[in-house]
């Protein structure tokens, strides 16, 4: 019989040495290839699924610490069951984590767990004792001295024992079992063949409330250019209505080459200021201010002045140039040059936005390229912006801002990126995995009860928690959705409330407070008479402003700590399809809160919803009371089946606090 | 202003040429450690997330071949939409099959569908022109010579034609779309990071129906020890059951101390014959056979015979040795001692099995230890022996499984390893990951309909479909439900049509057609008198048999090729929580089976059951016609709404073939 003979391959000799198996390790993106998200003071809960052949028991640990001080700890890991390990650390300064998990056979441990079987069954052990002296006195030889002579005091005594009772006894003593936990060899140790990254981000990164406008449109007189200063008087106002990010589109000078005209218009007269997105003109590029906004000094007040008021400043970061940017002259190389030695535009055929290059990141010269967007970006850092909003992250390579982002966050980790990225959603998942802190959402064209039930359960509760933090804007310069073109002030209060309190981030852009509502023209997003393209001066207590509405939301946003998490919306029943409710609570269910909303504008709604009692951490058939912040309103509730009316003519939405009696709360917890 | 430059980092160049992402490639398991498992004939369907930043066109090719004969082949994948590519290939060979992807911008296919854009929109071109003819030029430099002058003269054409409309046509002919493909350079090439496998089996690896008796038990005289004789005296009648493997337990020598009596009984007489599992004697050990049994060439009678039938033979393949088993003598090193110097025998405390000791894969000499095994399995290969159950490998490590089952299949491609790993999921999963062919399942503890409906979901419409091929055993010899205890002749018809239309894989332990039914005790799951250790004498036609039962189902497997695959079952509604009714269809929708099973063994019930019509390819309202092969009643049905009535005193089940009106075929395929 011709059985030929096996060779011992490396491979075969990794197979045998990788006894025990780690698998499905979460929190981990795409095989650890990304890292997840938290911010300072989050808990990072991993899990792992751990086995080997066998019943052997095992034993494992969670490894981690923080990048910057290169400290190292290790936890043990708890078996959950059916195979799954736990274990939990605290992220509690501004760096990333790196985390992994080592496990190995519990070898004094199975030993024991197979003597008390055995011993509670009155079997013989006297073999099964000289098995545990040898392991215990194997131990030894590594233990530190105080340990070494206990575990050669217990061998002798489990030796010794004139009774087996005794013996045992001593074997199995919890002082043993944590010597040899200290000291016995880690058999089949196995390490998880990757270091997990958590980058940990400031408590804004997941939490902000944003306001958009264009500084030039802050001042009062018609035709003239509002300032920096004007932002500055108009600060106390924003901060009323509970915004703490203020968003400025870009502050730098405006090309004058193919400059547009007003509703981008290819016609300019020498009034139009131009497209802030076309930057750079003889006064500057990238690193340089409008002159007409103020100086850098007047940026720095403003700055000033709004972290007085709790609130930052966010600045745009769009990779683009006018035909009149610095950059042109100074590094063509770095823009796309067609054969007839022009410069090619940005474009869209049919298309074509002869004001704005797009820079070419095929240039043999990227080596300098990617460096002078890092410069301007610590420029500004250095100013004091510690937000950008990046437009289109998605025409320029995932790779350079998995560059560029970690770079700046390198120096300074209190830095937040969020990414105006409007594609496919293969791309804006990509771009969060690589590195931007936030993210804009399809939220704009989620409108229907189904569209905002799915939608808000997929950036929720799939891994898209992990590392895409979904910013909800009711409205940008380029988005006026039909829904609010149409659905007058009503629309508006509802989508401002389902952003404020579907999402822990939200925004508005500047006008939306006044429910402007004129599209450029039937079936168009675009806003009529836009701020893109003109300088516009607005009452901004116009009759009829949502103000108030938008200040109790935000209020509530920041009274109720579950509207600051995003992983704990809960929906519940409600038959009528237009009225949309969720919940969300804090883990320990000291805060929930009950969102109900009739995405109706028009006509008033009501029926009988269906908590989730569970999701709210409320017995079957507690009394509660609910008391809406809009309105002051207080209702006593039970169970599950609970009635709501809402009238768009009222309000549109109930934003109910959930107020327990307080001998609930106790039982509650006790029972836990 | 300090702004410290940037270097150009290795990683910093990694990023900036992974210009292009390939990602979510399937089919792939864990990240491509694993392959996924097809069988000859079958087709590869393979799609990636494919995208880069903007919106340049891409372009991508599968690339895949055999390992046997190492060709490579590409085919070009399409675009689904949503950034989603496939393409597909076949697997007509038994041998592992490689494929990866590459994909890069196709750089002059962007160029033609903006230059179609902007002619279209009565642009002027001419600049477009002189960049389509630079990309000509270029790929002219690499062509092959007659691709060379047909690209020549299409760039001279495009800058020489007097009319701009001639230039575009030229520009835009497919003749020449199809030459720059087959050209010009792969801008931005990537090639996903990993060659993903693809094991093929032969077809008995995905359909089979299995038959397990122990040989011992085919004689006729009481305690008198059946031989391979009587099995060959056996085989038409399990052959006319519709069964075409047989598998029989350990055939070698058995051991003799401690050897258990009937009913696993410590007292053992001199006639008892001993459990197959305790292997080995002084006759021989893996590699012999039980003298009572017959000879080697008996044996290979058998396997021959069963051939003639169209059946092939099945062993038992069990790492563990009888005390007596010649390895103790010539290999203690195999084994594991205690400090008294005795063998180690196997438990699981307090139980004890003192007839069995368990190999130490431990051993010091491991190196020698697993090409033994190789050895023993080869041997049985050259006898003949094709398959091969595996007796408790989740006892054994994962990492010696991975290599030895590869080891044989590198020379056998053509055999299979069913895994009898009953344990937590973590490791029955991982096991068929590491190379078996085939697993056991949770069957025979999955009795509720929704137990069912969610267990056979799993298996067949997760990633378990692509490695984990469960085996539906309806009883085995250490396995006797309390379902099938109490349920009596309906229960053994119910649970076999459930394991035999639920799985393409299924198989009884002899007796079960005669409804065996007595447990060793009140809440055991043990035979009483069991096979595994007395010779037994059986009426195998006793009156109450389900013989026909069984052979019309079985027949019906083999008749319907819906029956013969895995990822297509459907489920439809039923209210009585008794009746499961669920469908397989193939593909093609040529082929179409509907199940209704009463899972009460005891009362007949009936429901309108409301039927998927998508997913058995069927119009709404269409009237089509059902034959019940169990019965060989036909109805007509109409829509989806249909009536069922099951009683298990006539037959407890429907299996109906679906068929449909020539004419409705017809249209439905033009439709399509």
């Amino acid at each position: 019989m011709p059985v030929p003979p096996a060779t011992v391959s490396p491979y075969m000799k990794q197979l045998h040495d990788e006894r025990i198996i780690i698998a499905d390790v979460t929190p981990q993106i795409d095989q650890g290839r990304y890292p997840v998200k938290r911010i300072v003071g989050d808990t990072v809960e991993v899990q792992a699924t751990i086995f080997r052949d066998g019943h052997d028991q095992l034993a494992a640990t969670l490894q981690y610490g923080p990048e910057d001080t290169g400290d190292w700890h290790e936890l043990p890991m708890k078996l959950l069951g059916n195979d799954r390990w736990s274990a939990s650390f605290l992220v509690d300064h501004l760096t990333n984590y790196k985390f992994t998990i080592e496990a190995w056979t519990d070898v004094f441990g199975t030993w024991q767990a197979e003597l008390r079987k055995k011993f509670d069954a009155k079997q013989e052990v006297t073999s099964e004792l000289l098995e545990g002296v040898e392991q215990v006195l194997h131990a030894a030889k590594r233990a530190t001295e105080s340990d070494h002579q206990f575990l050669l005091d217990a061998a002798q005594a489990m030796r010794t024992a004139s009774l087996q009772d005794e013996a045992v006894a001593v074997a199995l003593d919890d002082a043993l079992k944590e010597c040899m936990a200290r000291n016995a060899e880690h058999a089949h140790s196995i390490t998880f063949d990757r270091l997990l990254t958590v980058v940990v981000d400031r408590p804004q990164a997941r939490f902000a409330t944003w306001y958009e406008l264009f500084p030039r449109s802050q001042g009062k007189v018609p035709g003239k250019s509002g300032t920096f200063a004007d932002c500055i008087n108009r600060l106390p106002d924003i901060a009323h209505m509970g915004f703490d990010v203020l968003y400025l589109p870009p502050i730098h000078p405006i090309g004058r080459t193919h400059r547009k005209g007003k509703n981008n218009s290819l016609l300019c007269t020498p009034s139009d200021p131009g497209c802030p997105w076309a930057i750079g003109n003889e006064q500057g590029g990238h690193y340089a201010i409008e002159p007409s906004l103020g100086t850098l000094q007047d940026f720095k007040n403003l700055i000033a002045a709004a972290r007085d008021l709790g609130m930052e400043i966010a600045l745009d970061f769009a990779i683009q140039c006018s035909p009149d940017h610095p950059y042109v002259k100074d590094h063509p190389e770095w823009f796309s040059h067609r054969p007839d030695g022009t410069i090619k535009y940005a474009e869209n055929p049919p298309k074509k936005y002869q004001d704005i290059y797009p820079v070419n990141f095929d240039s043999q010269d990227w080596q300098s390229l990617w460096p002078e967007w890092r410069r301007v970006l610590l420029y500004w850092v250095a100013q004091g912006v510690k937000t950008f909003r990046v437009d289109n992250p998605h025409t320029k390579p995932v790779g350079f801002w998995d560059w560029l982002l970690a770079e700046i966050k390198q120096e300074h980790p209190d830095v937040i990126f969020l990414a105006e990225a409007f594609t496919r959603p293969a791309m804006m998942k990509t771009l969060a995995k690589a590195g931007f802190t936030q993210s804009y959402t399809y939220f704009t064209w989620r409108n229907t009860k189904a569209e905002l039930t799915e939608y808000a359960t997929e950036l929720t509760q799939t891994d898209m928690k992990e590392y895409y933090r979904g910013h909800f804007f009711a409205n940008t310069p380029d988005i006026l959705h039909e829904y609010l073109q149409k659905g007058g002030r009503s629309a508006f209060k509802i989508r401002y409330i389902l952003a404020a309190t579907l999402s822990t981030l939200c925004g508005i852009y500047s006008g939306y407070e006044l429910s402007e509502n004129v599209p450029l023209k039937q079936g168009s997003e675009e806003y009529l008479d836009s701020d893109k393209y003109e300088i516009k001066v607005r009452d901004w207590n116009a009759p009829g402003n949502i103000k108030e509405f938008i200040h109790k939301v935000n209020k509530a946003r920041r009274e109720n700590p579950a509207l600051q998490i995003n992983d704990n919306i809960a929906f519940h029943e409600a038959n009528d399809p237009q009225i949309l409710c969720y919940s969300k609570a804090t883990p320990d269910g000291s805060n929930a809160v009950i969102v109900a909303v009739n995405l109706d504008p028009f006509r008033p709604h009501e029926d009988l919803i269906v908590l989730d009692l569970d999701a709210l951490g409320l017995e079957a058939n507690e009394e509660f009371q609910v008391q809406d912040v809009m309105t002051g309103s207080v209702w006593t509730w039970k169970g599950s089946r609970n009635y709501v009316r809402l009238d768009p003519r009222d309000e549109p939405a109930h934003l109910l606090v959930v107020k327990r009696a307080e001998k609930a709360v106790v039982e509650t917890k006790e029972a836990a």
